[in-house]
């Protein structure tokens, strides 16, 4: 089967590659009916994290399954599933207090399960999915009504770039009336955008200084956009809400320069929601929370917990966050998806396998 | 008129000043009934702060209005009140908001005010009270009732310790069945546990290594107490609670130490509610918030907020914060009062006029 390894930086290729088998009782084995490249995987591809050996990539994906484990009884070949970008026991304290993303046994792809077994890349013909009992989300309609219904793209949303926009404004504790700013335009941060309208915001500013990106921001409700950045993109917010702040702030970026931007944007009393993966020496200065009265919540989402909320929306149109695919190509070209994110040609690209 | 003066670390002095006047017609004047000494104003009196010059000190106090300016209608004369340990204008954004501790012209007692005049410190005879406005709140019954039922000391607790005990669990998102562990066995650590029980909590868990302090602790609501601190005390919680850790964390010290051990007594997807004034490398490690969807908030107490969803359980007598007062002293006395908490042979230590 064909699968995607980084080599180096700016080495990525789709290589043929063994099919993946059931390891354990709890694994399952899925066709791969839509994958995506992600922000962060740009971070070994530019060589800002290291990439020391040959490895499998890619964290987003719906497929159908194929195989199951005796263990698993969640989900059945022929089964259209959603598969959350971090995989989960589902037993553990965290688990069950609906935070996956911290489970006592979380895994990665590309990286290796709690039973020594290597775990394959998302960006791949097929793979194999440890810890499948609760890292499998069957959707409920068969691959063939989905693609006639166009739902793939936005159902694949929802594996990552939806469910972590969802959590930046739910840890933001964004609700009706509220003002909020989403610092980050890509596609997590239009996502942000999407679930602050969703959960009742009365305004929503997004920053933005790409033309494209900000006409997509609007017309997934941001209200307004703001083109300036840092001190000056707070100074022209508090302008334009009449010499007021927002009510909270979605960082979906991760530098030090845009969490600071998201804790310039809020009222004392305010809240950021944080899901840009920190780098760039991103910290949380503590003298601001303190005097300030700031709350500062999130972190990696918890996607397994959040597409059961956001499922429904999804399928009935409400929200439609496949919209922050800009381009699709076939899985055989992923050198050059990566190539068109790198160099902001897409903002991002769905592969079809 | 008597009142507290810091002149250097351990030089306290009562001394005789001039009696109080209103300088605009936003100020009052108060009789003080009943002042005390906080854990903070240790800090300048162990020279952990400095002490440029002799200044007024203290924050905390009840008393009764002697004189108010023309703008100010919110109490009159003879009204008993109390007065909230920052001073707010009650107009701005934050204020509007519920949080006037981040008012845009916040002003500390022996500060500063807005048009220039020096403020005066609580531990005092009388006071004068700038942004008297928003910062008088008149608890409506009279000083005779007050004091015949004994009210007085769990109303001078609103103040500052019991609002501020209350927002690291507002902030901290205590709720019903919630498992919650508090670092520190001060008063506000101990204002902490009532604060917790108050809204809901199922278990709450007090840290101390104080057997007088660990007492009361569990007389005002803790279920149990761990003496261990740091990485010995996260282990011993996790021991206690069957291997599982709590749900929020109350950190009312603000050390690096203690906020270390209240991100380590919760599960993945756990609150912090801070409330301890930084100090000492206190930091908010944003790696650990990430990996862990640990959600920071807190900061200095919207105290003129939280004592009016707290008046009624204290007239009622539901809750008895005044417990953490255990000596009271005639404010003549105020230099050994600060020595009896500098020596730990009081916990907080009432003064009376």
């Amino acid at each position: 089967m064909l699968a995607t390894m980084i080599h180096a930086p700016r080495d990525i290729r789709a290589e043929n590659r063994p099919d993946p088998v059931l390891h354990t009782d709890h694994d399952a084995v899925l066709r791969v009916v839509a994958a995506c490249v992600c922000g962060s995987d740009l971070w070994p591809y530019r060589g800002v994290t290291r990439t020391r050996e040959p490895h499998p990539i890619g964290h987003e994906l719906v497929g159908v399954v194929e195989k199951v484990g005796a263990a698993v009884t969640s989900a059945a070949p022929g089964d259209f599933v959603i598969v959350p970008f971090s995989l989960s026991c589902g037993e553990c304290q965290s688990c069950r207090a609906g935070f996956p993303s911290a489970c006592d046994h979380v895994t990665g792809f590309g990286s290796t399960d709690r039973d020594g077994h290597p775990v394959d890349g998302a960006q791949s013909e097929r793979v194999r999915i440890p810890l499948a009992q609760h890292s499998l989300f069957p959707v409920g309609r068969s691959e063939e009504e989905l693609e006639a219904a166009g739902l793939v793209p936005d159902l694949l949303a929802l594996a990552d770039v939806m469910s972590t926009g969802h959590h930046a404004a739910v840890s933001a504790g964004v609700g009706p009336g509220d003002t909020v700013a989403v610092v980050g335009d890509g596609a997590v941060g239009l996502c942000g955008v999407i679930a602050a309208k969703r959960l009742g915001a009365a305004r929503v500013v997004a920053f933005s200084r790409h033309e494209d990106r900000a006409a997509l921001a609007r017309e997934l409700g941001a209200d307004d956009v703001v083109a300036e950045r840092g001190d000056e993109g707070v100074a022209a917010l508090r302008d334009l809400l009449g010499g007021e702040l927002a009510d909270a702030a979605l960082e979906c970026v991760g530098t030090e320069q845009s969490m600071d931007q998201a804790l310039g944007s809020v009222r004392g009393g305010g809240r950021v929601g944080f899901v840009g993966v920190p780098h760039g020496g991103s910290q949380v200065p503590i003298g601001t929370l303190f005097r300030r009265n700031i709350t500062v919540g999130g972190g990696m989402a918890p996607a397994r917990t959040h597409m059961a909320e956001l499922l429904d929306d999804v399928l009935s149109g409400a929200i439609r966050p496949g919209r922050v695919f800009d381009a699709e190509m076939p899985l055989a070209d992923v050198a050059e998806a990566y190539a068109a994110m790198d160099e902001r040609r897409a903002t991002k690209v769905l592969l079809r396998p």
